[in-house]
């Protein structure tokens, strides 16, 4: 089944459009996990990042519609993190949750074919059903990427609006009276015109963030055929109205992305007394439940 | 020392602006190499891609101002490949060479301080002196970077005007008479401002296509301050011509990138009869002279 497909399946067979972001952090880790790191060395950090991230995918698995492990955390750890990457991306997929593989990599021609190769499908070695991409550098830099997906039915979700501030600099310049982020809505629209499945939606997604409500509601309408990660939400600001624009008709087309707000729930004001670094699991399970609850339109 | 005056000082010394692109591809790598490997797993393409590079990087040390990893061909081997990556960082400095990993990483924030402490300095885990970074996230994506070559003494090269035939569809975008790479020139221009240093050139370089002669100039004069690293000549098609305008009047600012040409140059039609694969270090080491006296103005 192609991803898209999937996708669409995983949001109804869970009942749930978020997405659970695997971003590991030394400093943050919950005690039980971090009192287990002997020796400050990058193959007992990553054991415990594997541990971390296993942990909380076991507690979400099948309540929520896919996880997407942050790459930057891994790679902070050297190689030894990168095997602990593949790690967490095969227990996810093993647990039967879809995984998007936050990298932002890029590059031209046959070096794009190459990250493709690299994160996209079974037979590649971190294994992941999709990766984030940049678009900086145009249309074939695109193209390896989405003939990989087709090869291996993978997908990729390609950055249009990010939900940093600063984020509008180069992304907001309007040209003819069209800004960058619809230009490259409007790309990922072509390339996925000839693609879409069942579903209704394509194997090119895209990256909106939720701190920019009406411009999610415009990049809706200009990529229907385009599932929209959306992140920016809970620590970062976004709340469920703001996100409510991203979703089709049949509550589809979207997964909005949390990671602080669930993976250290433990230390959030509101959980810390009743939960703490001693039930951290259970703060993971509890966020999860509540930011299923906002998700519910 | 900075960054940016040990490449001055690396120009200066080996009297080269080459920089070698150092791009393993499995099926092209030159039988002595290919032949070594038993049992198709990454971890013996992984030992050959270091054993190539590294036998590359003897034969170029000091004759050339640095190298570029491409890091997406060692991602393609997985976990492995990521420690082969580091070998040949390791190796190449030890060379007295300076290596800019070719990654084109980036994210907001605390994520993409992640990814400058992966790749940036001495204390980071593949040690490398500088990296390539995408700037489609806006500024507050690329201060994190720039705070850690500060800290680190490390460099980072932006993308602004890349060399693929798709590259413009965003970067020549023109608003107010501004296009969008010139917009990130300016960018690359500010954050450099208050870190000049003794060779007249800052951490924050710009990568700028050999293909648009033109653009190079108007790059060169908007970024006085920026260390131009230009890929594209030899196999992509740039001549020694298309390059003169990335230089400053003393022959410094700007690095010029050549990879299948030299390190796959056993295969090129001139060199095939002569070298082949048996002699293909002769001729990384012809190529190498060859590039070096195209690029003496």
């Amino acid at each position: 089944m192609s991803f898209a497909d999937r996708l669409a399946a995983a949001v109804q067979t869970s009942g749930s459009v978020t997405c659970v972001g695997l971003d590991p952090r030394k400093a943050q880790l919950p005690a039980p996990i971090r009192d287990q790191v002997v020796g400050d060395t990058p193959d007992a950090w990553a054991a415990a990042y594997t541990q971390f991230c296993t942990e909380i995918i076991d507690v979400v698995a099948g309540r929520v519609a896919c996880v997407k492990p942050q790459a930057a955390f891994f790679e902070q750890l050297g190689p030894a993190g990168m095997v602990s990457l593949g790690h967490v991306i095969a227990h996810a997929r093993k647990a039967g949750l879809l995984v998007i593989t936050d990298g932002k990599r890029n590059d031209i021609g046959s070096t794009a074919t190459a990250y493709a190769d690299a994160y996209l499908g079974d037979a590649s070695p971190w294994g992941s059903d999709s990766l984030t991409v940049s678009p900086y550098l145009g249309r074939d830099s695109l193209e390896p990427f989405v003939e990989v997906c087709d090869a291996r039915q993978a997908g990729i979700f390609v950055l249009v609006k990010t939900s940093n501030p600063g984020g509008g600099l180069l992304q907001d310049r309007v040209t003819d009276g069209k800004s960058v982020y619809a230009a490259v809505a409007d790309l990922v629209t072509e390339l996925n015109a000839a693609r879409i499945g069942k579903s209704g939606y394509g194997p090119v997604g895209a990256v909106v963030g939720a701190t920019y409500p009406e411009q999610l509601a415009e990049m809706r309408a200009a990529m229907p055929g385009a599932w929209i990660l959306i992140p920016g939400f809970g620590a970062q600001g976004g709340a469920a109205d703001d996100v409510k624009a991203g979703f089709d008709a049949s509550g589809l087309g979207a997964v909005v992305n949390s990671s602080r707000h669930i993976i250290f729930a433990h230390a959030r004001p509101e959980y810390k007394d009743k939960f703490g670094d001693a039930k951290w699991l259970d703060a993971v399970s509890a966020a999860t439940d509540e930011m299923n609850g906002q998700l519910r339109f």
